[in-house]
């Protein structure tokens, strides 16, 4: 594999997600069909699976993928690490297929398959050009509904996960985010990290995962999604067909699609302070306090005012610590939105004697903004940074499946990027001010990654402080 | 910023670049202006300066960058990392724009714009909705001739490239190659790394740096290039407006562009072992032996070697080491061409009890392709895996002005996708038993970080051994 090239100045994008037109340069919102987004269908089959389409006859691949309500957050302590530990099991070979036949029939044609866990959902997935579709429909299908999870392969595979977990111990420009849900969220389902710890991926038993495949890839929990140079029915039809084959729509033929997830997690943490003390270049920080959800209103103007704090080269806080400062090569605020609660957080990476400053100056911007909002023209351009990003991050076919199946999981229904684009255009400068106050106005919780000497560790309190 | 799915199962995928149709699967090859691939043009205007475009009117968005002929090979060892650090002072203010101008014009209108460094060039680049591609033409070629490189910006983005070595010091899967290089090219140009060390830069003086810039930043060694829904005549216009505007045309109205870089640099290293101890989870580790230069006819069957010993998830490497034994997360083989050289090597991240049989592992395969060679399956699968990725990693404007830049500073000329394709499928598995028993049979050196016990690391020398 030729490696890209590494040193890509790491200038951070803004959020491609939620988006918004730029009031001041009127501009049509993208035709539909052209450049990116194409005709959306969605159809029920009997048994409850839902196939969501979004059909661009200009370009030549096609992307599909099946989605999974279920990610760690639905997993006991014990299981803490099973749903990752599925995925990977689902790619270890079916009753037709080995591991190899499944990896190298994508593979020989240019594919790629791929799949990822998240707290709340599971994604498999392929892209390969339109004339392969039907062999990436057969294989993800059948990887989902008749995955052997043999024994062997459970045990062959535990060596993996235990590495990918050692992998992300050794990356703690990573490694922090987990430990800032742990930070709030504490040990709750959603506080728990997704590999799971070296000790309950050890007390996996190859039983207790076939179960929890059995209880949670139900065609009711499950979507299926494709995008690109594809056409609904057909699509459907092999699906279906697969899901047949596989036994997995018999049985319930008037079943329901399940609702999107809810749930009541509050989170009351503040002022919390978690060090774990490792020898690094760098520390790595996370400051941060309890968001909204995704079902909140106030998400729109949380991400408006996110872009301006921290979303790109011309955002506050890399203005000010990075580009005036030096203190730190990567910085930027994120976002994270659950069914019930949300997270918002600053990251910086930074040589331990920098680390008092670069508090210093984040918690400055936080006291801030929450007492005055961003001005009109901090308003003007982060809407219009997440309206442009939006669209050009629906180019390619992969993000569009990405946008079905999460959206579908998600909120149960298809946002038009048009809706989208409205729903931030419509922010305010006052809307951004009320939800700094309620955010931003929280007394803040801090993770940390790194060795400081004392002095330095002194000055971490004060960033959490009321 | 809103956080990517971050447990994305790191299955890699094929080389994306150099490629081929699958020989058994008949299929037309990609007919020009669908699906990606568009008119590629070429203009030189006087003073010597390229501007190369590819019009691909079925999308949105248009993609614009300028390379310059110069990277961290061109310094001494007392310059070195002064390529890097010129690529972040040209975005901290022009005559006309102050760092916040540059990046907030290109960022309020969604669009993304970074930069990146190599050994042998470097590049800036914008990627925009299609009607705002004035704008990114005027901001980069401003950037790139009338930066002004003022002494007290030199000082603060000292601070943010200190930290940016810190964070590579902190990434050991990453670190690794920058050693490898070392281990393989010594204390030469090529051999160092691209950001400099503390000293040097700590060392680099503001008048060194713009000497360093007046010197290589010399139209004849820039190549302009834009992709997407751009017209060529339109684009050439603008370029040239702008670097008049600059005065970076003037003096030389019949300058000739710069030739592809040259030069006979070999390499000798055989049997070297290099040892960084640091306290990491996992052991970090490339074995590997001298490559071919992007300019040797054997680099499109080392290619295909790659690809079918390391290049994805149905290769050699991934299923003895990660599908069968559970050993390692991430292993891979790959391939890095320079003018005059080349290096190949396979990476493998494990926990240190498993170093010594991933090591015996590797080296036994590396023995028997040397050997033998791959068989005609494998030979007809990494065939068809360069083809399709290719053809798949054309759908994108960033891609595709990628291409062009890097085609023009590399040979001096644009290689259709068609000839890329075919010079691929011309491959033949007697073609790759004479690559592999030239690079593979050579004795390989290996570069390691992390820390062994003493009897871990007894096995280290067996790896390297004739």
């Amino acid at each position: 594999m030729t490696r890209a090239p590494r040193h890509a100045t790491a200038r951070p994008t803004a959020t491609v997600g939620r988006a918004v037109p730029r009031p001041r340069r009127s501009r049509p919102t993208l035709p539909r069909g052209v450049g990116g987004t194409g005709t959306v269908r969605k159809t029920v089959l009997p048994g409850g699976l839902r196939v969501v389409t979004e059909a661009v006859p200009s370009v030549r691949s096609a992307s599909f993928g099946i989605w999974a309500a279920v990610g760690s957050r639905d997993e006991t302590p014990e299981l803490n690490g099973a749903t990752h530990y599925l995925e990977h099991l689902l790619f270890k070979g079916t009753a037709t297929r080995s591991a190899l036949e499944i990896s190298s029939v994508i593979e020989e044609v240019g594919g790629e398959m791929n799949a990822f866990t998240t707290k709340e959902f599971t994604c498999y997935y392929a892209r390969v050009l339109d004339t392969d579709l039907p062999l990436a429909i057969d294989v993800v299908c059948d990887m989902l509904t008749d995955s052997l999870i043999a024994p062997e392969e459970v045990e062959a595979e535990r060596g993996v996960i235990l590495e990918e977990i050692a992998m992300t111990d050794d990356d703690p420009s990573d490694g922090v985010h987990d430990l800032f849900a742990h930070t709030l969220l504490g040990d709750s389902p959603l506080g728990r990290p997704v590999l799971g710890t070296v000790e309950t991926v050890n007390g996996l038993s190859r039983d207790g995962i076939a179960d929890f495949y059995r209880a949670h890839y139900d065609p009711t929990r499950l979507v299926v999604t494709a995008a690109g140079n594809v056409d609904h029915e057909t699509v459907v039809e092999r699906v279906r067909k697969a899901f047949e084959r596989g036994g997995a729509l018999s049985g319930a033929a008037s079943a329901e699609p399940a609702p999107p997830r809810s749930g009541r997690h509050g989170i009351s943490t503040a002022g919390r302070l978690d060090v774990i003390d490792r020898r690094t270049e760098q520390v790595h920080l996370v400051l941060g306090m309890p968001g909204v959800s995704r079902n909140d209103e106030r998400r729109w103007a949380l991400s408006v005012l996110s872009t301006a704090l921290g979303g790109g080269m011309s955002s506050r806080l890399f203005q000010e610590i990075r580009e005036k400062r030096g203190l730190a090569y990567s910085v930027y605020s994120h976002t994270s939105g659950y069914a019930d609660c949300g997270l918002f957080g600053i990251y910086a990476g930074c040589r331990p004697a920098q680390v008092g400053e670069v508090l210093e100056l984040c918690r400055e911007q936080l006291t801030e903004v929450a007492r005055q909002g961003i001005d009109e023209d901090e308003t003007r351009r982060a809407i219009g940074q997440l309206a442009g990003s939006t669209v050009l991050g629906l180019e390619d076919t992969g993000s569009l499946m990405h946008r079905l199946g999460k959206s579908e999981i998600c909120w149960g229904e298809q946002l038009s990027v048009d809706d989208l684009l409205t729903r931030i255009a419509a922010v305010t400068p006052d809307d951004v001010r009320k939800v700094a106050a309620e955010v931003l106005g929280q007394q803040p919780s801090l993770s940390v990654i790194g060795r400081l000497t004392d002095r330095q560790a002194a000055r971490l309190p004060a960033a959490v402080a009321v």
